[in-house]
């Protein structure tokens, strides 16, 4: 399990005795908001009651936010939590996915006995999804995976194409399951949510998370947003009904009102994303133009991994996402000096 | 999902503004340990990191509190987290539960698509479970699931029984696994956990928690304890990988160290409940002889939980627990003033 996603910095711990400089994770390298962290030290004074199981608070908030119905939000654990839930309520037969993309989707759908089919994303097109998918979504697949921007590669699917996919989606009956956890990420005139859609859509989820935009990722937060009612109430009952902790229901309340932060943190990955790419380029690094919080690379050196961790460095080795090959890497956008850190390090290891 | 179990003081405040006494949930009356606070508050500081998927600290420590090997616990948001998972990973075809017991066994066997069998506990036999058990566990049983002391009678099964169907189970082929969650509420010379079988059986579980005990039911912490590596290995797969938060993480560490807390709560405990029975009793309640920290009782105003939550009191009803009928209900046990209260409140009810 720990082999399979970045962020493994106990691991490093354990074996060095320090922590590690970590590339490996992408989450937002402004820490969580302070106003985030007092509202979940609030929290822990009833620690002692169950949390809300159905976060209603929350809830409520986020169907404001995003302009649906309280009842077609469900909050867990993380977005990993939802995929799972989802994987678990449709209980498709076949689903397919996009190769390479977030392991957790396979994983999820495998644990619910599902067929999973992939649709490699070519690197001679860019690794973006093309109209060559819309013949794979056929009568008999129940369930579309997509993640948007991708996970590892930083890339977003061009608009029409996407409404294409929808309309595919429901002349065929499937299911399509849209992961927008990097979304917030993402510059205001790139971004292209689908949740406007669920109103007319009812074959259509959204998955959030706050774990990586707030720099929550050990409190545990998403949700998602169903185009159908019925489909949150069945994700609710396919897992355990004290999902979400009360410390993370009450730091997701907070976040919502952290609109400093996000403006602070999308003018910071957008001016350290490009100059990341260009550096990396400047080492010989084949980089996709990524629109995330971090870079997806190639450089023929098999091994950076590991010798950038003597260095202190984590960077994530995407050679286990299925369509990827050794000498391919992820690295988050930080800010300048840790970016700084990190390119120094990599000139030094190559 | 509110309506299932108790402790819904969110749906409380919401209808009337305030907060509820509240004797529906069985967590521990003395608060969250200061110790465990202040863990949880400090693990806030690094909550922008993932938290370890392998939470490998807090494994060790439970291993060494246990007496067992890292590898045999395996750690979740709670023990209902541990049951979806456990019934994930043996997807059993037939389990076998008595009745009444905690819902969620039923819920997550039937989500793993297992045909649930119940055996009754006749008010007859006092609600404990009988030798005619053993005649239940068959071949092509998979799995038997125990809650020791049982929710919600808070009664345990004789020892002597308890390794005859530990022993019927294997002969069988079938899995036992026992929800100890209540374990620590037991007074010293009633402690009777399965844990030191585990070396020697393979197909027993154990099942803990933090919740209840630590009176951390907000921020979710639970543990697996398996005979059998290799499933603690599959239940870990059977699931998202971050499935406990970083303060949850660090509050079951600090909260290991708190034996003046337990010492204080056993007593506690030890003297409430046999007061509290004797003045249910007094007001014609049928009171189980419990030995944890709730009480079951029967009486025949069939509308008690509505009643008392008009004065601010929140009961559990037990009619929907399989096998118990309109009438039965279950008090947690708290400090002297607030069981003081309850049972003024209840007074003026009747």
């Amino acid at each position: 399990m720990c082999a399979l996603h970045g962020g493994d910095w106990a691991g490093y711990l354990a074996e060095f005795g320090a922590m590690p400089l970590d590339f490996s994770a992408n989450t937002s390298p402004l820490g969580l908001p302070p106003g985030v962290r007092r509202a979940a030290e609030a929290a822990l004074e009833a620690a002692d009651r169950y949390p809300d199981p159905a976060c209603r608070e929350l809830r409520r908030a986020l169907a404001a936010h995003h302009a649906v119905r309280p009842a077609q939000v469900l909050c867990g654990a993380g977005a990993a939590d939802l995929i799972y839930r989802l994987a678990l309520a449709v209980r498709p037969r076949r689903a397919l996915l996009p190769a390479p993309t977030f392991a957790e989707y396979g994983r999820a759908l495998a644990l619910a006995g599902c067929a999973v089919e992939r649709a490699a994303l070519r690197e001679g097109a860019g690794f973006v999804l093309q109209e060559d998918f819309l013949a794979r979504i056929v009568p008999g697949v129940d369930l579309v995976f997509l993640c948007e921007p991708n996970n590892p590669t930083g890339l977003l699917t061009p608009r029409p194409l996407l409404r294409r996919i929808l309309a595919r989606c429901e002349e065929c009956g499937a299911m399509l399951a849209v992961d927008e956890c990097f979304h917030d990420f993402l510059a205001p005139e790139a971004q292209q949510s689908l949740i406007p859609l669920l109103a007319d859509h009812p074959r259509l989820v959204v998955l959030r998370a706050f774990t990586k935009f707030y720099a929550m990722a050990g409190l545990r937060l998403g949700y998602a947003l169903c185009g159908d009612e019925a489909l949150a109430a069945r994700m609710a009952e396919c897992g355990p009904p004290w999902a979400v902790s009360s410390p993370a229901q009450a730091a997701g309340l907070a976040a919502l009102r952290e609109t400093d932060y996000a403006r602070r943190l999308r003018r910071l990955i957008g001016e350290e994303r490009p100059r990341l790419a260009a550096q990396l380029r400047a080492l010989s690094c084949r980089v996709l133009p990524g629109q995330a919080n971090y870079l997806l690379f190639f450089h023929p050196d098999e091994a950076l991994v590991p010798k950038l961790r003597e260095t202190g460095v984590l960077l994530r080795d995407c050679r286990n996402f299925v369509g990827l090959s050794p000498g391919w890497y992820r690295a988050a956008v930080r800010t300048r000096p840790e970016n700084e850190i990190f390119l120094q390090k990599l000139k030094e290891v190559l």
